[in-house]
């Protein structure tokens, strides 16, 4: 038989960090958010708006994801954009708008930190700590993660490979937090009628490769909201472990990333079409409760 | 809103070319490969061996993956391989074995065509015409198969965009014959951990953008044989008309792609698990029988 | 020292196919076609239009690019375009255009051939072939131009490695036929800028590995008129052999690529520009002439 | 004519940030690092090793290419390292090494910083601040360098678009700082013979879209020792307005990317080379001393 280039990754295994490796760890990690559990049999649902823009946008959008099944809430309120022009997110208001939320939902808050200086501020806010495609290898921000005792979401930089991932997975963990989700949110390639490439092939290369939870970005992934639910179906029939995504009670209004945000119609026939795949492929969605409840 | 610059392909319009777009003809096109319907609501497997070896090996695998429910055989007699002292195929012997192989089972036969001289000679054999990634920009041998009388499989080339694959499409209905799968089986990117990027979002940008059955590789898309059962499930869920997978009763042997081979047993379980899938998204497996039979 | 997994085409070898290796021949391989050498101290410059469109089209640019220097007229007759519906060059009709130029002012002509079925023709007129990007791995084709006692100009695929190329050349040395000149045009990348990313790492790299000369195209490699000037001259400093230009007497009002051909005076400019970098780098410009003259 | 997709970005404009923007300032800006100016008819020659490994090392390397004509002294003491387990560099203790040889060469130094709450320090040694590839998107360490008086060499992100590489230089002169130098240093692609694709095509694209200098990494563009030259030679040839290079007084004992550094034989040499370059080009080398001197 010919020797297959691909699986150096696999085989050779020395290339791959030790702690964030299956060889270390046969067991899945499970990462707790406030009792929702990621990485076991259960399919994990993160919705909510790409900004938090103002009251009325986040709660109504909270509200509704969380009656379609939703378990934990995402919203941004220190965005990285591209131009310095272009909204920059409402910063710790929009933390603590996130925090009222929380209270009356019940539903754990993952929200973005961009610098290092701010960590422990957002950290006082968030139940997970989301880390984006652009800060991936920042590597003193990843170090804060790793000293940080909440669970992290890292996001896979758009020009990482799946190693370079998961060597920035274990500056987290080589600070001694294994608490960390990984997400797979498109690569770029030269491919342009969709925003990024999503790389379905990265969820089971990860799941065989680490013990940590993936979970996948359809929005960010095609950046076309009408594509998001073949692919949020896809993520789930490879092996993903939950799907993060973007819902805007008004997307043609949103400040930012509108035309990849589900409007909430959309996302409640969406989870119902991904537990007949979760059911079809042995995962459930939705059974377990955020704890406050 | 923001405008999304990923939209003017789907918006624009006017850089899809008019037969193989759906603003054409809204109803989907059903591609008949001797009874068997592609484009409809059920779901077409192609499986068989990269390359026709011989006799034995391609006889078992055709038997075993019929009886596991595949509905149209594959099997190469030319090969194009990237080295000049690689195994080139069996020739027009290939093709020999392979009718004889569809007279006892019935599956109808797809093989690959690389040279416009033996178009009229492999079309004689086959009963759908291949026509691969290297050569999805070969504008004579399209044109051939615009004239020809077959269905014709066209791979995605590894570094076309969705737009220069519906073009070289176009060649082909421009000619005549509307009879035409498009095939996506991974693209070159910057990841080297899979052989190819499987880009699943090509199946739901195809079905919009055309009404051209589209059906997914996902052992050369992955080039990993464990992997090929997770990417298959995903690609039904995406939407994707059908699979064409390699299946080797003995890929340790193989002479070509064994890496990439599932074995018997692994197809027989995979085909188990894909109707689940198709279930799940309204779609079936293995219902029509070939005519012949 | 850390390893440099960049260094393993280069060390390892084995990949490198043995008739276009260096480590099978030391010495440079010189071109010749009909008098002009490539591969030595001259520098070669092959000039003229994308497509020839007309008598008068033809013979004014060729003559002007003579004046200037050129020392190969390219045109093409047959043109491999991305939709059915664009100009596919005049055929035959063409062939016979570039013969009658040739007569008058004796540069020898380089033209595309796309077909097996069209090869001898082509190369009844032709006095060097030139294999397409889009055919780089039209292996028939290839065999083709290995079994013909013409030089053939093979131009890298847009989404080829290094390596690829490299085999795609060993398809026609492995016939016998080692005037093969290499041709680097700039790849696909998600750069969206320029038309292609023209890889000048790629000419040291090929000089390293084989004895074939290796030229540079940088108007396909920028699809910029203004930009082919500044990426002639870094092909020249980056130890290129030669060039391939688009040069056009109207590129306004030029049929296909007008936006990268330069004019009869920007062409005329350049070469006195280029004159001085080969004296930087210790080679020549335009001493040979063609032995017809 | 056909209309050309590559010039959206020259004609569009729109898409390009104001403060960058040729359009916005016709006069080509000029840096200045201590009296060393950069954008102006000089090449600048900034040379050094990857890492400061020890008092040793730096000095000899200082003092051979100050010797050679290099103008700026590059030194990493903060390591952006994709493993953690990598060496991290020496931090302070670094800089204040830079610092005394600065003393003793009169060469500027710049360096790397990684880490908002280190930029005030690194800003105290440096004479010219590096945001890196890694960091290109890390807006709030760009917003500082926007609030700091001293130069800021900006690199390209591994896979940023020129126009995301403008936008990121943007935030910076949104701040107040126009003292801004961008840098080349190789883009990832699918190729794999380099460490990275080196784009000299963006160097006439951003001296035509902005009015900073623009200048090239060959190290890390290519990966290779053995390439640098030519790649050095070819950015002077395309327009750049000076180099940064590693270089290492024993490249085979370099803790970081020895295999990409020259010795300094190979740095005088290249110095050589790169005047004739410079003069074909009508350009000059060195002929400015640091003010210090």
């Amino acid at each position: 038989m010919e020797t297959n280039p691909c699986n150096k990754l696999i085989n050779g295994g020395s290339s791959i960090p030790s702690k964030v490796s299956r060889k270390t760890n046969q067991e899945n990690t499970i990462v707790n958010i406030k009792g929702v559990q990621a990485g076991g049999s259960e399919i994990i649902i993160i919705a909510g708006p790409c900004a938090v823009e103002s009251r009325e946008q986040l709660f109504e959008t909270a509200r509704s994801v969380k009656s379609d099944g939703a378990n934990i809430l995402r919203g941004g309120a220190f965005k990285p954009r591209t131009s310095p022009y272009n909204f920059q997110g409402l910063g710790e208001d929009g933390l603590k708008l996130l925090g009222i939320i929380r209270e009356e939902t019940g539903l754990p808050i993952v929200t973005e930190v961009m610098d290092t200086r701010q960590f422990e501020m957002v950290a006082s806010y968030a139940d997970m700590i989301q880390i984006g495609s652009r800060n991936m290898q920042n590597y003193p921000l990843l170090k804060e993660a790793g000293m940080c005792r909440k669970p992290v979401l890292l996001k896979r930089g758009m020009m990482a490979t799946v190693e370079e991932f998961l060597l920035a997975a274990e500056y987290i963990l080589s600070q001694g937090n294994d608490q960390v989700i990984l997400c797979e949110r498109g690569i770029r390639t030269f491919e342009t009628s969709t925003r990024n490439t999503l790389d379905l092939s990265a969820v089971p290369m990860l799941k065989r490769l680490s013990h940590l939870p993936v979970i996948v970005d359809p929005s960010h992934g095609t950046g076309l909201r009408w594509m998001v639910p073949a692919m949020a179906k896809a993520a789930i029939a490879a092996g993903a472990d939950g799907l993060i995504m973007e819902v805007h009670y008004k997307p043609e209004e949103a400040i930012c990333d509108g035309y990849q945000s589900l409007d909430l119609n959309e996302f409640g026939q969406l989870m119902a079409d991904l537990k007949k795949i979760a059911i079809a492929v042995g995962r459930e969605i939705s059974l377990t409760k955020p704890s406050h409840v």
